[in-house]
């Protein structure tokens, strides 16, 4: 989706991707990382678009290379502890948390954060993987057996079990001159630890808009940012609590390509080509639901009136993201009705 | 723009196109003439969306392929007497025109239809070319050296010169069940032969579009047709005058890309690929601006706010349509401000 924004603005692009039928290479060339130094030399800019992508391979790219966002911004994304520690450093509320380096520190910190509370990986993880909830001092010893090895690698993360009304995420773009724009907040769904629908903007959220803006702007401006930086967040009874970012266009950003007069796609390229950012205003009240597993018959799914149908290309597989639909009908009052259609077809409803 | 409009639903496109530098190369494999035989069965269905291919290669692709739209709306379209007798057949009004084989019919011609008369080629001519404005019967011999030779390709035809208002045009689409989507008319500023802004919607048009939509669903239906049809007009004092047909995208319906709840690019190919039509209706109101000949500054172009930038990766050249931008500012009051704002970007600003 980022190559397909970059082609009308005479971009054009290239991958780094060892998959063989990666949906890229529909729009440019695709490099292995076996021929990483070719790749390094093919372009004028690089960015990402994949949060696991190693953060040694982003730091060498950016020894020869204009590299944007910058790979600091990677590392903090790709270590929880790293992450809410930068959170706190900034004055950005989260859940209480602890390290967790051993099953003493697990119920240290039980005692400390209370139970239930949610025992991570800090590195790696997604989609709800590499979690486990910890709903009594009884399930210490099963939450060890299952996270406990992931130690070697990095010490787990303990967080507190907050009750949220809802989950919000807040995405913004920040150009090479520091510009910063702001899409609306919108409210997230998850089902399964996966998103399954993005309602953009969020209702009812004006109050929390300044709080949120307030929170990605310190974020983008510490990490010296340029590109789409998403924050997700969990809305509180206090307020917000950030969750954690992502560096990178996002899902909950999807809605855009059509809801906003400048898509999440468009915008990062422009701040990565050193463009100005354009205008991240929503066009119309919109909703996009994920295609999971398995793709909807085709007819059915663009007879929705106001539908966007954006199929990726992947192959279907189990709580694999192999596309979206966004949902933004002329007139506003037909939202619900028009979500509730679309969701008819999905093979997998994701709980909607 | 087609290819980019069918990459979302999944739908994979191949091109038949001699030039070694094709845009559409970027979007999928390029045949050349001298394959043809492959290129003819290396997809499930063919569409045009060039109106000067040669009906011959059309009706011989129709013989083993699903194509659409049908080469007899590609015939009558490359020929300006067969559509002025076409419009006649179905009652839609056109300006007085008759057939001019020779010499002495121009000078009939003249005395029937009166002077300033437009003497033109029948086939070929694109964007004011292969025309002469005989203003006196002493233009008659300068008229004849400069278009007499065409006679031994096909006759000329001699229009009346009307004095109209302003052009429209009216876009729809059909698809494979017969039901027909109209784009609102919109209105074109054309700068020495071609097509320099589109205004969409048009203004003050409520009146017109009846007849407009009467007189495209006329066409759609005597031809058949499947896909998007355009359909250019006159406002005159006494109504609506057809001019000509475009059996394929049109130049005044790329707002639609982000003024249209569904671009004509994405309703072509739904009608084509036999999946239902999308929403035609506006988003908000919308100006394109067309580029020609030289690319403007993209920063600049870019920074405009509201501005949708589309270059199609052609060499600059003069009078060459390389590229457009959609102006949608969030405030419709802005619209005229915005579009000031971009014509001052443009190279050649088209007399605007």
């Amino acid at each position: 989706m980022l190559a397909q924004a970059a082609l009308p603005l005479g971009l054009r692009c290239v991958f780094l991707e060892d998959a063989p039928f990666a949906p890229a290479r529909l729009l440019g060339k695709v490099y292995s990382t076996e021929q990483f130094e070719d790749f390094a030399r093919a372009a004028d800019v690089y960015t990402l678009e994949f949060e696991n992508t190693p953060v040694c391979s982003a730091r060498l790219l950016a020894q020869t290379s204009a590299l944007y966002p910058p790979p600091d911004a990677l590392a903090v994304a790709q270590d929880r502890l790293k992450e809410k520690a930068l959170f706190n450093q900034l004055d950005i509320p989260t859940v209480p948390y602890q390290q967790v380096s051993n099953q003493a520190d697990l119920r240290t910190a039980c005692e400390a954060l209370g139970v239930p509370l949610v025992l991570k990986t800090s590195h790696g993880g997604y989609d709800g993987k590499g979690q486990f909830v910890v709903q009594t001092l009884a399930d210490i010893d099963a939450a060890w057996a299952e996270l406990g090895d992931a130690v070697n690698d990095a010490p787990l993360i303990a967080e507190g079990f907050i009750h949220f009304e809802r989950e919000v995420s807040i995405i913004a773009a920040r150009d090479q001159h520091g510009n910063v724009a702001y899409y609306p907040l919108v409210e997230n769904h998850h089902h399964q630890g996966m998103l399954a629908k993005t309602t953009a903007p969020a209702p009812d959220s004006d109050a929390l808009t300044t709080d949120a803006q307030a929170a990605i702007k310190k974020l983008l401006e510490h990490l010296d940012y340029v590109g789409v930086l998403a924050l997700e967040l969990f809305v509180t009874q206090d307020g917000l609590l950030a969750n954690e970012i992502a560096p990178r266009v996002h899902n909950s950003g999807h809605w855009s390509i059509e809801g906003a007069i400048t898509s999440q796609f468009e915008n990062h390229i422009r701040a990565v080509a050193g463009l100005p950012l354009g205008d991240t205003r929503i066009v119309q009240p919109s909703v996009m639901l994920n295609i999971i597993g398995e793709y909807p018959d085709l007819a059915a799914a663009t007879a929705v009136a106001g539908a966007h149908v954006h199929l990726y290309d992947k192959e279907e597989r189990d709580e694999r993201k192999i596309g979206h639909i966004t949902v933004m009908p002329t007139d506003r009052s037909e939202l619900a009705a028009r979500v509730a259609e679309v969701v008819a077809c999905l093979p997998n409803t994701m709980g909607l």
